[in-house]
């Protein structure tokens, strides 16, 4: 990657979208191990509901990622393009959401939505990754918790992958219960393309470019340590205390939030 | 007022709604005398001016309370209630949202978009009143700060009163010019209703019925600081450095956040 030569290393808008492109090579959870088995087909429907319901505290913590940022938007027009997102999580009108469709995997998983939503049998490390990221929200400017989002941009990519390799991989999975995925294919690119523009044309000095690049690296490791999680859990199996156990689900008491 | 006689002194639901509707006799700001010179037609432009341009960051400000609000929210379906004031602020689609209508009678008074947007002549008192509530919202619970909302329960009448009294009192200003106390008029009422419904059914001790009073006394407060402040100014003369000075726009620079 070249920097331009401006006295203050500014990079020109080229190199800094490039800059995310080369953190995202290394960082991306697109290759990890336990997302390469799940694309794969290697999972089985166990591993699949853990899974899932980890990620179920993500999407729902996305929602009030999104929340905090329009919290702390002044514009009431860029609060106006920010709050679709929110709209494309908990649904609007007749549309179910991304979360709602969520529900729709689990469901076909197996998983009852209660047990789900309680959050009760998330992985400790789960939690404590999602609410990194909403206390990341919390305490940073708000250019660089927009280039956080940017993890979109590498998402298309992957979430085609994930839903032809899951179709194909895991029988007792159709198209139905893959639609989360399906949505994602188009609203992903819309997103990242808006915030993308929005950084780029708000960031004035190197040292906002470096916070943003920053902030993206934080996400894809915020992304991994999920992943790192399910894969010690629930293909090393070290479950710990008061996690779901596949096929104990009954057996564990939900606590309400 | 009542109370039930439950051994930890659980108002019944009756009296719980009665309560807010007494805080509200005392506290809301129908009676304030800046609201009734408002109301009666008896303030000159440069008033409004003052007022318009002040009560936009209060405005503004609900919009980020609501968002921080629901950043704060487990529950999806709760969220997805909650983002309709979101669009209500901001609009959406082809809805300009409520801001947009209050840039329409800002505009009608002469005032300058972007020194408005700026929040550069707002009184600080202003900026203080309103920037209390979102800390108010950060750090109380969840139900309180829906409490809080509740002063809808007492605006339908107040708008009605404000919109019939303004149109009558001030012949620079016509029924588009406040086209957002018309919008007032329908959703306030389905807001009030949302988190009145809410609020009843969540409670469950008369600890927190008595924070959710505390909480729309605090709101009451909040907005009548914003009233006690522009009097001050505006109608006494005591118009601190800085802020708007009637007729005097063109020479404040503005200072964009």
């Amino acid at each position: 990657m070249t920097r331009s030569n401006n006295s203050d290393g500014l990079m020109s808008a080229a190199d800094f979208e490039a800059a995310f492109h080369a953190v995202g090579d290394i960082y991306y959870y697109d290759k990890h191990p336990f997302h390469v088995m799940l694309t794969g087909g290697h999972l089985n429907r166990q591993q699949l509901q853990a899974w899932a319901l980890n990620r179920y505290c993500f999407q729902n913590a996305v929602a009030r990622k999104d929340a905090l940022l329009i919290s702390r938007m002044q514009d009431s027009e860029l609060r106006r393009e920010w709050s679709l997102r929110l709209l494309d999580h908990d649904g609007f009108g007749e549309d179910i959401g991304g979360i709602g469709r969520w529900m729709i995997l689990t469901d076909a998983l197996g998983l009852d939505r209660d047990y789900v939503r309680s959050m009760a049998g998330a992985l400790p490390a789960t939690i404590f990754a999602v609410e990194a990221y909403i206390a990341f929200t919390a305490g940073h400017s708000l250019v660089p918790v927009i280039a956080s989002s940017l993890t979109e941009l590498m998402s298309p990519k992957l979430h085609r992958d994930r839903l032809a390799g899951m179709l194909e991989g895991y029988d007792f999975l159709d198209s139905a219960a893959l639609t989360y995925f399906k949505r994602r294919l188009t609203h992903a690119p819309r997103d990242a393309s808006f915030a993308l523009d929005f950084v780029k044309r708000t960031v004035t000095t190197r040292q906002q470019q470096d916070a943003c690049i920053e902030a993206f690296r934080f996400k894809c490791q915020m992304l991994w340590a999920q992943l790192d999680a399910l894969q010690f859990a629930y293909v090393d199996g070290h479950i710990p205390p008061g996690a779901f156990r596949p096929g104990g689900e009954a057996a564990i008491s939900i606590r309400r939030p």
